[in-house]
């Protein structure tokens, strides 16, 4: 059975691990100092060492902090929801390619607290993500399946891929606008799932609200490239690491308005600085974008409750 | 007075840092394990070391290998070179922004050797790139001048940006066509800056042969960013870590041959597979991009001879 596990700073300013159930943190006896030393030690003495607890504490008494530690590849995926895509312009069973990009390390953040607007920002948004977190090490490709897939898996958390869209879009590469710091909250479980569990990839609902509404809900059912054939591709371009995680892209319902296809034709007639104050401009009209002050909660669950990854709550501010 | 650094394979096998002084190293007593150890440990007291060394190797009698060990980031810029942004219809003058992108830690690979052309790749090409080593950790932004800059810069090496276009370009994000792995060879010298040595950085010239014919040829004196705002705005977006790198831009005289700006905005009326097929087939047509059997050389020097980052030499050979 899947462990919750969370990361946290207690009163007194020192940190620990344990793991969650209900509102109660049975906190574990070691140390660990990164992601990776916990995931080594294995899910199944996690558990039993939490069992034996002999400290607990009301999740309440605590700060929750990113149960993914640096150092930490932070590696994406782009355009990978079925509705999404469609909306984007792009047909989902074509299946063309898979669309890789990275985020900074420093961009991870706390799963509570602030969301810090760059001063140079306007359009900021948000990107629900079910996030995957790396189990075993690799030093070339490698090919991924079913069967093995728990291998490379120890777990999953949910991130927030936060996107400042007026230096992303423009700029073309994703990188600089997606990696801000304060830009990829995570936690606050990190769930360590027992090979038996790994059938939930297919089957978790994410749900993401701004101010209490609802701007995301979708279904891991409904992901375009399964973790399995990603996982694959990855390897041919880089070496994961244990405690390494992979943001598997955002269901529809972004602040971002994509233009129809025919303006974005018309728009390549224009000169480029012309066509990106355009953009700015149009964009700038959505109500959507992340203003100081706003509220992001973000939820993943399964339908029968077993896998529950908590809630991610962050308020916008200013730099 | 800059130090060049070398780390190597002996004939046993065995690895070890030297200085090289024209074919000569003068091996390190130190068995440093990381390049971040070897830069903390300071170049003062390497030249030092190297003067009392009682080990020598002919540079022959030795396989030379990266300098930049793993983990290392490497970060990139794009379009940074006045002639190469002309040909690719931008105004250099303009400076818009400074494009970052990253390729992955498993792309690193040695000075010599063979690059590994993937299978599925048709349009393989090169860029000869100054490559930043960085000298100080930071953990926020920080502002980089002329005066400071040496600290944040503790030297430089030979980086060739490998890229497959036919991935790169369609899927638009530049990561995974630019970290396969042997994507990005380092090398062979480290040269490790002294403070006076800094003002080198906007006078090296580089130059990249295919099959012994100059391709690449141009100073870093029209390098349009520069790495003082570079490394400003970089610590914006993440955390510097002593041994990681900053690719700053190849000059032009790459195999990739870009449209006139008309033809691109035509290109943009078309269904999106009609572009891409057609942007393949124009390409293939240049016999500049790379084919198995092809020798890269790469040499980046100071005209007065102090600075000398030696020459990598590849050849091409299929997965």
């Amino acid at each position: 059975m899947a462990v919750s596990i969370v990361h946290y700073r207690k009163k007194d300013a020192s940190m620990a691990w344990g793991i969650l159930s209900q509102d109660n943190i049975a906190e574990l006896p070691t140390a660990f100092s990164t992601t990776a030393e916990l995931i080594e030690y294995g899910y199944a003495k996690l558990a039993q060492d939490a069992k034996n607890s002999a400290v607990n504490h009301s999740v309440k008494d605590v700060e929750l902090l990113s149960p993914i530690t640096a150092p930490s590849q932070v590696m994406c995926q782009g355009a990978n929801y079925r509705q999404h895509m469609i909306d984007s312009g792009m047909n989902p069973d074509a299946k063309k390619f898979n669309m890789f990009f990275t985020k900074s390390v420093a961009s991870i953040t706390d799963p509570t607290g602030q969301i810090i607007k760059p001063k140079h920002v306007q359009l900021l948004d948000y990107e629900i993500e079910l996030t995957l977190v790396i189990g075993k090490k690799t030093t070339s490709s490698v090919q991924v399946n079913q069967n093995n897939l728990h291998e490379y898996i120890a777990g999953v958390c949910i991130g927030n891929d936060i996107s400042a869209r007026d230096v992303q879009i423009p700029e073309t590469q994703f990188y600089k606008g997606k990696s801000y710091r304060t830009f990829c909250p995570l936690g606050p479980v990190l769930c360590l799932f027992a090979p038996e569990d790994i059938h939930y990839l297919d089957s978790l609902n994410l749900c993401l609200k701004v101010n209490g509404q609802i701007r995301q809900q979708d279904s891991t059912a409904n992901m375009v490239f399964k973790p399995a054939e990603t996982l694959t591709e990855y390897s041919q371009v880089t070496d994961f690491n244990v405690g390494d995680v992979l943001l598997t892209g955002t269901p529809s319902g972004c602040a971002l308005g994509l233009p129809s296809p025919l303006l974005v034709k018309a728009a390549y007639l224009m000169p480029e600085e012309k066509r990106w104050a355009l953009f700015k401009k149009g964009q700038a009209k959505r109500s959507q974008y992340l203003k100081v002050g706003d509220v992001i909660e973000s939820s993943i669950q399964s339908a029968d409750g077993k896998i529950n990854l908590g809630i991610q709550r962050h308020m916008i501010s200013a730099e």
